[in-house]
């Protein structure tokens, strides 16, 4: 069934996920390939109505487990009507944030625990595992710099320091965890510096 | 923690759960017993923004992982904001639907499996079983007429008989599979029959 990529990029909000998926697409299709750019949450429009409820900073009074269950309602979704149907058109997926985001941002910053999350994760993406994953290593101090820089903040960026910091090794632990899938990228060069590392591991993910 | 009684109430639409349960209610209260009736999905505020997405007749595109997921997530915050804090100020909780509505409707009515289903509901429901499930059962012909006394109909009221019909020999083989937990009641009777049954399997619950 599954007969194009499936590239996931992870990493804490202000790592610069956006601008090196942006980046990496381009250059993907200067090299005439079929490129899909998609995020979680959301990205369909059952998902970006999961997505609303998420990320309204009125939800003050979203229990832990509700969260990372909505994800995974979010993620299958988007599953089904974005990533799918483009893999089975032969088009390489880029997708900014899937399973790992859940796995560090609620199994670790929230301490639900990986393995628990992981389990609930994988009735949602029922072993659609992606190919490769890039993990945008930044420190939290540039991270937040980045952040800071943004405009209006959703329900998860208001979270204090030291759940981002939760986040930051929980992401450490994922590559330790499955160091053949996970590759990590020091994210703190120019922009043109970590697109060529991107570059790189999805390369050698479309050439074998 | 928990020192109420959690009482929920299972069944095919039109099987009376609402009356029956509003019934016992009446009669619980009049014993001196505190009581909260509730139902699912929805029942506070991010539960009912849940309880929209799902049942909202536009939403025919809704992926069936989806669909069991957002009732698991309808399920957690129901049980955080309503189930468990009356439980833990020891009242009877009387809640129309709960974890087997997801196994009869998701697990064998969409064909998910019922052990699938349970495994993402043990993450939303953290063990909190009910201490005693009702069963109304019913003929799916009473079902349907009674159904079609109602006005609007809702995405899942919409489905063919064929999945009512599935839905309905799920609870069987539930009753069969949980035979302490899950009590089967003959609903087809009068209501003050069927009053009878449930407050008889109630009864048998909060004085041992």
């Amino acid at each position: 069934m599954k007969q194009g990529f499936f590239i996931t990029l992870e990493g804490n909000d202000g790592a610069g996920k956006t601008t090196i998926a942006q980046a990496c697409v381009e250059r993907l299709k200067a090299l005439g390939h079929e490129v899909v750019y998609t995020r979680e949450p959301g990205g369909s429009r059952i998902a970006e109505r999961i997505r609303d409820l998420l990320l309204d900073p009125g939800n003050t009074d979203m229990d832990a487990r509700t969260e990372a269950i909505l994800y995974a309602a979010a993620r299958r979704q988007h599953l089904v009507d974005i990533v799918a149907p483009a893999l089975e058109q032969g088009k390489i997926v880029l997708c900014d944030r899937f399973l790992d985001s859940s796995l560090a941002y609620q199994g670790i910053g929230r301490g639900l625990g990986i393995e628990e999350v992981e389990r609930l994760n994988r009735f949602a993406i029922d072993d659609f595992m992606p190919d490769r994953t890039i993990f945008l290593a930044i420190d939290n101090e540039t991270a937040m710099a980045r952040m800071g820089r943004r405009g209006e903040k959703n329900r998860l960026d208001r979270e204090d320091d030291a759940f981002h910091q939760r986040v930051r090794e929980g992401y450490e632990k994922l590559v330790l965890r499955d160091p053949d899938r996970i590759v990590k990228i020091d994210a703190s060069g120019s922009i043109e510096e970590v697109t060529d590392a991107a570059m790189k591991v999805i390369e050698s993910v479309i050439y074998g």
